[in-house]
């Protein structure tokens, strides 16, 4: 089953040298979820190859503009467009108001439904479920309310071993699947893991941005496989991470390794990086599997 | 006196084909005035190297996304960037509220005053003037409230001939410089014309975006140097201009032959055209000395 994540902006608080504000899009058995909106993210869809069109689930972390100032121009054009089925948008509470404003002032109705869903900023919730993965917020420390969002394929069925399953009536085919034996009406059991391999395990992707190294978020991303974190500035601006609740790129390793993740993105640089090796050396000095999440570089997850 | 506008934006509706929404930038005299701002302005600006630090006037037509999504960002990156000068943008009233709803929930107090002036939308009104241009509003005929904005240059003291200037005092160039002929104490009198040339005759830009094409706002624009103006469609599209409150690029050429105007600028074209010599074709079959007004290009007004 896929899942991976194509990066649609990599930069913190304005645009610069190509780099566009903070937007991902992750796909997950071909469904699309965008995760974060910043400026220009529609144009980003459109330079990358990726359908809007094929987008039914938004996540936004804040409030702050690089995250979401693309969102009002993405779901008029989907409108122009001629969408109807509706779009699930996750974020703070405010930001439906924000939207429905400016909807009204353009005397804009959309031809289809939003559905929002306010997010609450003080617990780490499942907030989202369906056949393929599971949505669970993650509490962040940033200047305002702030949630990372954490991605958990569900378990999968076992795998037919084909060669064997044709062996068997297909009516035992459900149970052998769930990891079930079946008895049979002589008294033969088919055991299931003769006839079946295991599913791929389930992979869990954590969206960090923006946030303050805080280890009370720390429980919620626990082993998940990749990781996204913000890596705002280098060690020796320390004291500017601080300041503005941001994260050093010597930081973000440190999450990486105290958390058992398998593989770290950084990225929501600062616009004073013109070029990103220095914050990735920075990075792999503590944890090597790293990579920075750059515009139109995709990832297996 | 440098007289020129960038165009930054050339698309209606949503971005496609690199075009993006509306944007322009008027250079009258090394002062930027921006005209509307769509989404992704502010990195045109980047694109094209031009400093958003020096924009002082921001001029919003309308609240269609199109013509306003990129102003709540570029705002941002502004203030994020350190300005402290003020910032003073014409524009409906409502545009207002939409900006401070935005800075208000990401705990935003702006580093510089934003001077805002609420465009009236029934009346053909002069809303600026500095020592370089005035500023009047033109009453289109679109879905919601919009105005187009005519820039007037201010008409230019008259230029001393260096040579003859020489050999008379420089207290009489004030007065010879506004056409003042100067008696001296021996009853000689200095002739203005004699001194001096004419100054370079005011220029005049017309922003015409959106509109049906309607003889009411024709006054407005009457004999201005250059006229932008929308051409969304073209003519055989007809009924859809209609029921969009659009004009097609045959009107867009009639608009221009029927005021007199010198040169024409169409934009604002409309997503199914992947290309633009069509409609550059059909204006120029009623007024020949049109231009396509694309992203990069800059033109003298």
């Amino acid at each position: 089953m896929k899942f991976e994540v194509t990066i649609l902006g990599s930069s913190s608080a304005t645009p610069v040298f190509n780099r566009n504000p903070s937007a991902q899009l992750l796909n997950c058995n071909e469904k699309y979820y965008l995760i974060d909106c910043g400026e220009g993210t529609q144009q980003q869809l459109i330079k990358y190859n990726l359908k809007a069109a094929r987008i039914d689930h938004i996540f936004i972390s804040h409030l702050h503009g690089d995250h979401y100032f693309g969102l009002i121009g993405l779901l008029s054009s989907l409108h122009l467009n001629g969408r109807i089925k509706p779009m699930q948008i996750f974020g703070p509470k405010q930001l439906l108001e924000i939207l429905e404003i400016q909807f009204k002032y353009s005397d804009t109705t959309l031809r289809y439904p939003i559905e929002f869903f306010p997010v609450d900023n003080e617990n780490s919730l499942q907030i989202f479920e369906n056949s393929d993965l599971i949505v669970k917020t993650i509490i962040l420390n940033h200047r305002i309310p702030t949630t990372g969002f954490l991605f958990q394929q569900k378990k999968r069925q076992r795998k037919l071993i084909k060669d064997k399953a044709d062996e068997i009536p297909m009516a035992y085919y459900t149970a052998l699947k769930k990891g079930i034996d079946v008895e049979l009406p002589n008294g033969d059991i088919l055991k299931s893991e003769d006839y079946t391999t295991a599913a791929d395990a389930p992979r869990a992707y954590a969206y960090c941005s923006d946030t303050l190294y805080d280890e009370r978020y720390f429980d919620t991303i626990k082993n998940c496989d990749t990781l996204y974190h913000e890596a705002t500035f280098t060690h020796d601006l320390l004291d500017r991470a601080n300041e503005t609740h941001h994260t050093t790129a010597l930081q973000a390793g440190e999450v990486a390794k105290r958390n058992g993740v398998n593989k770290l993105l950084i990225g929501h640089f600062s616009s004073r990086y013109k070029t990103l090796q220095m914050l990735l050396e920075e990075t792999q000095s503590v944890f090597e599997n790293t990579e920075l999440a750059v515009e139109g570089k995709t990832f297996q997850l």
